[in-house]
């Protein structure tokens, strides 16, 4: 049966049914990532994410000070960057950038001969170094990304390291999960725009709503 | 181990990576739709599409036509839209149009009492009833385009329908499955904006690469 509930009352509903289907898991995640397991179950309709999702100690509270600041949310794809929020990036004053689909970020990627993951990745550190870092599709981006914290030339507020795929996914989350920085990183092969945005938008939302 | 891969060869392995996890599966997937499952399971890592994703025998050939004709294509996120590859749309002619996020159709949602997927959808209905729609996000906006189809004021090309999530998803789907248009919708409550993109550009991709 077609339930015909307002648009809040439905995801209300639908936390409901994920932290009952939680059941005891629920009791073993701290308290204030609670809701951002929630949001990522909710956006994939996926309990792996009980498993898989790596939060490092200082995640959920670095990251909300950071978007509590104003910060720049950096993604690796236009959909994510679609995915989050605009309504609570405004009301916290902070931006989304993804310089990806930039023409002077192909153009340089090709004169140099690498992707466009890398020099997107190097723009953005020059930009913003500490933004929050919400990678969610391409794993050459998150590579480069780890490879410039440990040179020293970022500093992510928060890094989110979910890219999805079959390729150098598992590696370059390993490589992240070793880092130490604040950081939210999907282990194994499962990820996504989707799931990056909703990671952001959950922080956000514990902010704004 | 990284792989220093250009892109088009990671998601060349990849494909393989996949087809060779489907096993004998892949027997079992007429020859036109196995890239289409690749596609979705590539966007997702997750082989459960191999049993939740339902096509109509005719979705696959009523889709390629219309995108080799210049159909337009309808979201119901600009999140599914951003997803679609803007060069192989260019390259076919076709649009993609998400009508969610305007200012008018938030207006008309209002006050008429309905929610914005209603008024969004009844909207593509009139100006482009054979379109493709992609309903990645918004069970309502899946349920009213069902009811415009009964209603024989939509006929769809192609009907993508892949909402996720945990009430109305299920049940918005049934629906789907149970109508007579070219249809490919994915069971249960798994789906998502980047299923709905990836569904198409697996359609796109046959006829522009």
């Amino acid at each position: 049966m077609i339930q015909f509930l307002p648009p809040d009352a439905i995801e209300r509903r639908s936390f409901e049914i994920i932290l009952e289907e939680m059941g005891d898991r629920a009791k073993l995640i701290p308290a204030d990532q609670l809701s951002l397991f929630q949001r990522v179950i909710h956006t994939s309709a996926d309990f792996d994410y009980l498993d898989n999702l790596f939060v490092s100690p200082d995640a959920v509270s670095s990251g909300r000070r950071a978007l509590s600041n104003g910060a720049t949310v950096v993604t690796d794809t236009n959909m994510a960057k679609s995915g989050i929020s605009s309504h609570a990036m405004n009301l916290l004053g902070c931006k989304v950038v993804c310089r990806m689909a930039d023409p002077d970020v192909a153009r340089e990627a090709k004169e140099r001969g690498v992707t466009r993951a890398v020099v997107s990745m190097e723009r953005a550190a020059r930009e913003t170094p500490e933004a929050i870092f919400a990678i969610g599709n391409a794993p050459t981006a998150l590579v480069e990304l780890c490879r410039l914290v440990q040179a020293g030339q970022v500093r992510p507020a928060l890094l989110i390291g979910v890219p999805v795929g079959f390729v150098n996914v598992v590696e370059s989350k390993e490589m992240a999960k070793a880092l130490d920085v604040p950081r939210i990183i999907a282990m194994g092969r499962k990820g996504g725009s989707n799931v990056a945005a909703a990671i952001v938008n959950a922080l956000a939302y514990g902010l704004t709503r």
